[in-house]
């Protein structure tokens, strides 16, 4: 896999929402919007470990992730879609994770949501267009 | 299937993207941005026949399709989840559809888009949070 490019871990690291599909044990495509965190190597997001996306991602752990800004000036549109591998992670990675989650998004505190199903996602294939 | 309420038809009429998750041939996840149609019963979208989507709509016609809206006001996450059947669709129907996309993104003929894959989308199930 091609190294991601500067300015795509920027894109990466600051965008607040992305989309990501899953499979589900029936072999039918699920789509949510989750907030990530990026922290160079990983991407985290943090699931219902009861919901839809959940037993996607505990049946085969796939997970195709979706980042893209729409501008109705189509010139500007852009987007880079991540093919990853998830694993659940525990302890204190998990809490480490947490740290950067609440840093990045103050907004979780105000909603009283604790850890649920915590993800690392590795990275194992990557596109992108608009980004030169 | 319960109807789609009103507050929710216009809310996929209005809206400029959306996100489509798709299962490839290989089993594994995709997902792309659209610009989607919706005339009240069937939702329209226009791929690249060519693509990594395409290739799972011809795999297995199934598409999940995310409407939703970030804000950085938590209380305001809206979103829709559609559980679609897709249809690729010639002649006249693709010609009215055409006609409705044109109308919607004038975008459309700045950048040259011509027809390509056009699908119809059977809507047999939904979810959604943030309408009430």
């Amino acid at each position: 896999m091609n190294p991601l490019p500067d300015n795509i871990k920027d894109f990466l690291r600051d965008a607040p929402v992305c989309r990501i599909a899953t499979v589900r044990p029936n072999g039918t495509p699920h789509a949510i919007p989750v907030c990530p965190v990026f922290d160079g190597a990983y991407l985290y997001i943090d699931l219902d470990g009861e919901g839809v996306s959940a037993a996607g991602v505990k049946s085969n752990g796939q997970v195709t992730v979706l980042f893209d800004e729409y501008s109705d000036d189509w010139s500007k549109l852009r987007a880079v879609i991540l093919h990853t591998k998830a694993e659940q992670i525990e302890g204190e990675w998990q809490e480490v994770t947490w740290a950067m989650i609440r840093e990045k998004f103050p907004q979780y505190s105000q909603v009283e949501w604790e850890p649920r199903m915590t993800l690392a996602l590795t990275i194992n294939g990557w596109s992108q267009w608009g980004f030169g």
